[in-house]
């Protein structure tokens, strides 16, 4: 099986299928092509939350603001999950997510892919990163090694990104974190963990000085009124039933959000 | 084979197809995941309009403003073709359309899935009816008794989404409806049955008392233009040729809509 | 395998996968259901830049803004790939570069799909043009004569599409192109030979009379900023870096566009 995820929109996407198909008869999955336009961090979170409930499968991820510089093309392994795309941090998160549900003692290995011409402005998506993600399906997880173009490198040494992490004070009545992304539907997804409001369904919590109700549905309040509420990747959103919390609340990627619970 | 249909927009329904094939290798087919967000009556529409076009499969419908809330998660089995979502009766106008094409004697069956703690605001999708079609794809159409989750119930006790329906004057000349579902492009679908101006092409019809050209392409009038027309459902639609059909005629989905021929 | 193009957007594609589906069980891929609306031109670039990269498949292609006139319904077969739609050119440009990878004896066929009533409003891409696809697929490139409702007509018959073409000065330093289309980012793409600026990397090309960085990348000018790249179809493409080029260069599909290097 073959994941397949980027910011490419419309039709690029099929130019790797139809490589990936030319080297293999693998299953092809579409986790998503319309991720944030070269927001290697909003990527990383949408994988994060994603790719771990596949069964083990090549994926294949090409968010990758840096073609055409010096970054490395990379192949990663974890376990029976290889995970293929630009070195630049992309793949660190869903891959960490994806070693936790494993045995510690799964193997882990990185390889770069030799590409040619690293500088060329091809497009390395279809012309580098779909046929090594076929390659790589065609040699099997464990057997990277034997594919010529794969050299291994320290897993030490890929690009790293992590995604925020809130503050909750000792006594668990505030948080301090940051809105990670926004999802299609304005819904501001923030880095602080569900467990801070979960037992304050039907109260208020303060964000960012404004007291606003919580809600374990979209429902517990009007249309058109704001709550917080817990999202199905286990953290709090600040979000609007039937509208956008993005502006309801002002809030964008990146921002900072206090919470505090009386 | 098992369908998905959602309104669920980015990297979500993804995670939907990951529970999937971690429990069976069968083929997966998007139908759409950009349902209008939690609009079941127009999802009820566009998968009456889709689903009776596939062979036998398992649907996975998951468009449910009521997560959370105390609404079953229910299967709906229709000859052998299987339905898995909330029983908020986004599934029965596809059933009801699917049964209408098989014989009067084919098995019609409702189960309950059991959800431990169904007010949970987990990603029932995910969480929920991914895992459900797939049992229901493993265990086969004829055998969901066998599904241990799935408990036997009415067909009756089933929540029913009606799509309303328009009244014809009987001669012929006078119909009441309203706009059921606005596409992608602006056009107006409504619930008025084509036969109505099928005759009338290269005259006009009144809509709400305006005087429209009747098309059987939007090519019929000039770019920018309004036309009556009959879609690919079946229906007449209100259209702009090269335009948005809604802007033109300001309708919106439950608009009444008033049609007179002379 | 049966590859699918259409400028369907939300549902009605899914209604094409079931009448093949119900068919043959090929394998689906999709190559994109949102080509601009009704732009036969800008669709037949869009597959020649996808559908050659694929291994042979029958192309199920439906952007058809003459549904219901009296224009044909086709197959065209180049080789071991099968391409089906409207007679309105848009299957030229990726059968042409398809046929330009294969050998110059590889038999080249037309077909004409008999349409009981082609003037009808139907939905032919449901209703016509999947079907044919199916019963391609099922009988194979090499014997579509056996298909009973596909009756050869000479390849010659068929409409045309060509994409334009830029001329080049003959010292190589002005050329006049065209927009072609403009992708889903604003990337202005031009029927400019990539050629014409690979060397200028670095410098600077005259646009409409404006000076313009040449940039490998986007990352060689700043946020906002217009530059001159070659894209991924070797063309050169007006573009800003993180923004939108069509805008900031004011350029719409089929403007003309006057380079100049010093």
């Amino acid at each position: 099986m073959i994941t397949l995820a980027s910011d490419f929109g419309l039709a690029y996407p099929a130019a790797m299928k139809g490589v990936v198909l030319s080297r293999t008869d693998g299953r092809l999955v579409d986790v998503a092509h319309d991720l944030p336009r070269q927001d290697v961090r909003a990527a990383a979170f949408w994988l994060r939350e994603t790719l771990p409930y596949f069964p083990p499968a090549v994926h294949l991820v090409v968010v990758d603001p840096g073609v055409g510089t010096d970054r490395r093309a990379v192949v990663l392994r974890v376990g029976d999950h290889v995970f293929v795309g630009p070195d630049n941090g992309v793949l660190r998160p869903p891959a960490r997510r994806v070693a936790a549900e494993l045995d510690d003692d799964a193997p882990v290995e990185a390889y770069e892919i030799d590409v040619p011409n690293p500088e060329s402005t091809t497009f390395h998506g279809r012309d580098v990163f779909a046929p090594a993600a076929a390659d790589a399906h065609v040699a099997g997880a464990s057997a990277l090694g034997s594919v010529d173009r794969f050299e291994p490198i320290p897993v030490g040494s890929l690009s790293e990104c992590r995604l925020s992490e809130a503050t909750v004070s000792d006594d668990g009545r505030e948080a301090t974190g940051e809105v990670l992304v926004v999802d299609d539907f304005g819904n501001c997804i923030t880095n602080v963990p569900g467990a801070f409001v979960r037992d304050a369904a039907g109260e208020t919590v303060w964000v960012n000085g404004e007291s606003v109700p919580v809600g374990r549905t979209f429902e517990a309040v009007a249309r058109g009124e704001k709550l917080v509420t817990v999202g199905s990747h286990g953290n709090v959103e600040c979000d609007v039933n039937h509208g956008r919390g993005d502006e309801a609340f002002g809030l964008a990627p990146g921002d900072r959000v206090e919470l505090r619970v009386d």
